[in-house]
């Protein structure tokens, strides 16, 4: 690995870990034990590295949105998808944790926050219409769009309402619980299938957050 | 007004203006043309002012979330609790916008917020048990935990994630579709009468939402 990615993955982790206002570039330079004019060579500092670790992040999740809005088949598969996209965030968790006040100083991370936002949008709004296509959900139209921005809200902000009532909640919980409380946004819209699919969420749930 | 209120007044505005991190104490000396030291004099710096401005907050809280648990008659009743939630948090907006980090960094506040969003959860779940026993809404137990945490999460992030995509949105304008959006998740709760409250609610946002 060359020294320019080992900056990225020590400033990740030190960021995931401490947040984004406690670490500065000399903390990463010292982390890999590299002098900070090392570090200054490939990045002019932090203002450099949070949008490198940024655009890294933006390039794996619109892979993810954009293979999981096609092939969603069943309950399940929308399961797995909520999934991916939420270890995804819990890998940057960082830059949601410090939201706002990251694009407030990083003026160039705004447009392209908006962007992925609305592609995550479309994701959502794609995989909800596959399902009712599907027949699995019946919704008019007017709350089809609530759904869909209510989706977006857990996407970006579940982990971090966790993580404040709950600090250092393990990332499986975390994620897992997202998961059910996203899924269980569809259900009243299932009819009567809705019970049976609750239980099955409430196993999953159940069976994934048992100890391994 | 004494100048330590003063003090106070002056910092919400820019801080709810600028961001937390991009005001300092002298900023808000210099916005009341008074000395650094003066101000000093009654708060030593930003490490007092913030938790001195969450108290003021939270007392306020507490109480419109003690008078608004009960007498919860109607959805009108419910649309103007919200309301009033949603104002008294906009008004305070510096505080949410960069709530994790605001969090990290003044650890008394963290237990603080913990116990205000128990308040919060405990308002919103009498106000849903009395929609419950008025017989608008029929919801299964599982189902009313996740409403209330959907609940919960719309009161503390929704008006966040407008402001990230419509910059400088204005109050009215965000505090009414937040409102909406959390209103419409309890429609799909209220059986055959769903449809006659939605359009109900959708004409209640559009009047809100009319030039004056």
């Amino acid at each position: 690995m060359n020294t320019k990615q080992r900056i990225l993955n020590a400033a990740l982790t030190l960021l995931n870990e401490e947040g984004e206002t406690a670490i500065s570039a000399v903390d990463i330079a010292n982390a890999l034990e590299i002098s900070p004019g090392n570090l200054y060579y490939h990045f002019k500092g932090k203002e450099e590295i949070i949008p490198a670790l940024y655009d890294a992040f933006e390039e794996e999740m619109q892979i993810i949105l954009q293979s999981g809005s096609k092939d969603m088949r069943s309950i399940e598969d929308q399961w797995i998808f909520a999934y991916i996209v939420l270890e995804e965030i819990w890998d940057f968790r960082f830059f949601y944790r410090n939201l706002d006040s990251i694009l407030d100083r990083y003026p160039v991370l705004a447009p392209k926050f908006k962007r992925l936002l609305n592609a995550k949008r479309k994701a959502i709004r794609a995989n909800l219409n596959n399902l009712i296509q599907l027949d699995y959900l019946h919704i008019d139209e007017v709350l089809l769009d609530t759904l869909v921005e209510q989706n977006l809200l857990c996407f970006t902000y579940w982990l971090n309402l966790q993580e404040i009532e709950q600090r250092k909640i393990p990332a499986q919980t975390a994620i897992h619980q997202s998961v059910f409380q996203i899924m269980t946004l569809s259900v009243p819209y299932m009819g009567e299938a809705g019970f049976d699919a609750l239980q099955g969420m409430q196993a999953l749930l159940k069976k994934n957050l048992a100890p391994k």
